[in-house]
């Protein structure tokens, strides 16, 4: 690969001359015309809009852009499919990520990319830039240490923080099962899925299907099925074997796949055809892992009935686009303290919804540039949020 | 004060209504209209770029915003003249210099607003969020504390950190001294000048007042005349005392300002006019504390030829947004690593020529909103970094 710039812009590949200088900027929302306003935007008219806050701390929310800002923060450690490459080469997906919060649900998201790796100086940091923002989306952070980075900044703060590769995932993914029940005309109860892969989005994924009531799951990991028996278990897969496989399952994926009605693949990499034979009739198959799917859908569909990818050339193309924007946009709307489980229930329900009268094998979730997904995830989040008693207003 | 929100907001206060919601948003820059847009946003096409920063860290400079993206980093303890109200009160101050920053020369700049105010802390925190952005402007923050916190900053960083109630304030004040010698028909090596208050903003003006080549300057902070005999000198001001007074002057300020040809004003409140009456012939008088400086003009004028203040309401005003724009401008064009003593003096020099063939003793200084000023300081501050070896292109 040749990264050299050429002194001849016009030969840059396209994708890079799409990017060229970034892809967003800051801009005002007041207009700023002359001396009038600059005594009105910054001293000495300010000083009272400072006073105001300083006296009620929850008038940032109505005087600053806190009730519409995100920090996207990374630590660049599992950047796409690319690893740990470091802060400054995650940026050009977090700008990407920050463009798409604004063109699909107006809210305004900074790209803080950390240079540390340590959890506590990770936790410390966004401990610390927090009052600016009204949420935090963390991002391409790797696993395991992104769980417990989340979790004690939930508990350190008073806004939401949400890791999207684990979350936004495993809402999007829970509302393409649904979809994928219903025009099978099953229930989630009815079905007992497979998770291959048990990393952050594995996990999350396997959470959220057990919240929504699926008949049971298994998950699996390169060693095979996750189960109480093993003693090679980080906490969180300790955690899920207690919750999962009621029927006890061991052995390799091949064995969990026996009679499954669903395999969600988040695993990171293609698997043999094989195992796939063994589903059930009417099989769900979403191989999600990118940018080479566990199965592509051609040879997928000899065994499943309804076949997802994580790829724009696919149909179902299960991408978090159609989750993040409006969950932090309903959380903002409401200035919610946290998301909560039954948020990103609510949130799922809302984008199954969408095309609840479109519904075909092939059409189990909206495109991702559908206008109608990002104003009714917000509502269903904003009024979950109230319903979860975490909203302010 | 009543800070209560109404209900109608119909009833709200003029100043409260323009910073309703915030004063900024974050815009893309790039077109995003449909799936073939995304995949070059975001995945898949992004991977190219970040592996290319991944394998070329400068890149950064070309592929993301970094070439043009500030963070405004306060830790809300100094404020205006409000002191320490914490990081949320302050946040409409460094949103309205982030518009300002954007308005008048083109720099993305973020407001940062921390929850810490140990100096390691605030040290480690900008050190570990900078790979994003092409500089740091420190805001706001308390004396001493800044004094350190600006060096180790600029001693890790190989981006420029600059705190601007130190450098901007020198900055104008130099330029606008400049002027006024002109428009007296002096050189700045002829004026003895006295800065009344020994904080960050008032070393920053001796010391840039030194590098420039005036005559003599006495500093005093509440005790009187800072000098070398004296044994309750923070290091900052000992320092001072041993480069500044060469006359040795012990006692009060009015000692130091009898035969003066400057009065610089930086105490942060109103003074006896007495002292005024022992300045020389022709003298110069910046009472540039703010709201009420030092004395009123009308009063300055019974004792000066040329008068400033920091107020936008009387002539003259030395307001840091003549300067900042175009300092980081500047910075960012050449993608410094610092900012340099001889980039101030060059964005001083700069300031003050683009009033000199307009100069009268009301008008030694550019208006707030004068289209010309940022483009000449940033060109101005380009050059010199060139010249200072601190720019990467």
């Amino acid at each position: 690969m040749t990264t050299e710039l050429s002194p001849s812009a016009k030969l840059e590949e396209p994708v890079l001359a799409y990017h060229r200088a970034g892809k967003m900027e800051v801009c005002a929302t007041v207009p700023l015309r002359g001396a009038e306003d600059l005594s009105l935007a910054y001293t000495p008219g300010v000083a009272r809009v400072c006073s105001a806050i300083a006296e009620n701390p929850e008038l940032a929310y109505e005087y600053t852009w806190k009730s519409s800002s995100v920090a996207v923060v990374t630590d660049g450690t599992a950047v796409l499919g690319l690893g740990d490459i470091g802060p400054a080469a995650s940026l050009p997906v977090m700008e990407g990520k920050a463009i798409l919060f604004k063109q699909l649900a107006g809210v305004n998201a900074v790209p803080i990319a950390l240079d540390c790796t340590d959890p506590d100086e990770i936790v410390e940091t966004v401990a610390r830039l927090a009052p600016a923002f009204g949420g935090i989306n963390l991002e391409d952070i790797s696993a395991p240490r992104c769980f417990e980075i989340e979790r004690r900044l939930q508990e350190r703060l008073d806004i939401p923080v949400f890791h999207d590769d684990q979350h936004g995932t495993a809402v999007v993914t829970l509302a393409a099962l649904w979809n994928a029940a219903r025009v099978t005309h099953r229930e989630l109860a009815d079905l007992r899925a497979v998770v291959a892969g048990a990393g952050a989005s594995g996990i999350a994924v396997a959470r959220i299907l057990l919240d929504a009531g699926i008949g049971d799951i298994v998950v699996c990991d390169s060693k095979g099925i996750v189960h109480e028996g093993r003693d090679d278990l980080n906490p969180a897969k300790q955690s899920l074997a207690r919750d999962s496989n009621r029927a006890g399952l061991t052995g390799s994926i091949g064995t969990a796949m026996r009679g499954a009605d669903v395999f969600i693949g988040l695993s990171g990499s293609p698997m043999a055809e094989e195992a796939f034979r063994g589903l059930a009739a009417d099989a769900i198959v979403f191989a999600l892992s990118n940018p080479d799917p566990e199965i592509l859908p051609d040879a997928a569909r000899r065994y499943a009935s309804v076949v997802g990818t994580g790829r724009s050339d696919f149909p179902n193309q299960v991408n978090n686009v159609l989750a993040f924007p409006g969950i932090f946009a309903g959380a903002l709307q409401v200035r919610a303290t946290r998301i909560t489980e039954s948020m990103k229930l609510a949130a799922a329900r809302a984008l199954a919804d969408v095309v609840a009268e479109e519904l075909t094998p092939d059409r189990v979730l909206p495109d991702s540039f559908d206008a109608r997904v990002a104003p009714a995830v917000t509502r269903a989040v904003a009024d979950a949020a109230r319903r979860s008693g975490v909203a302010r207003v």
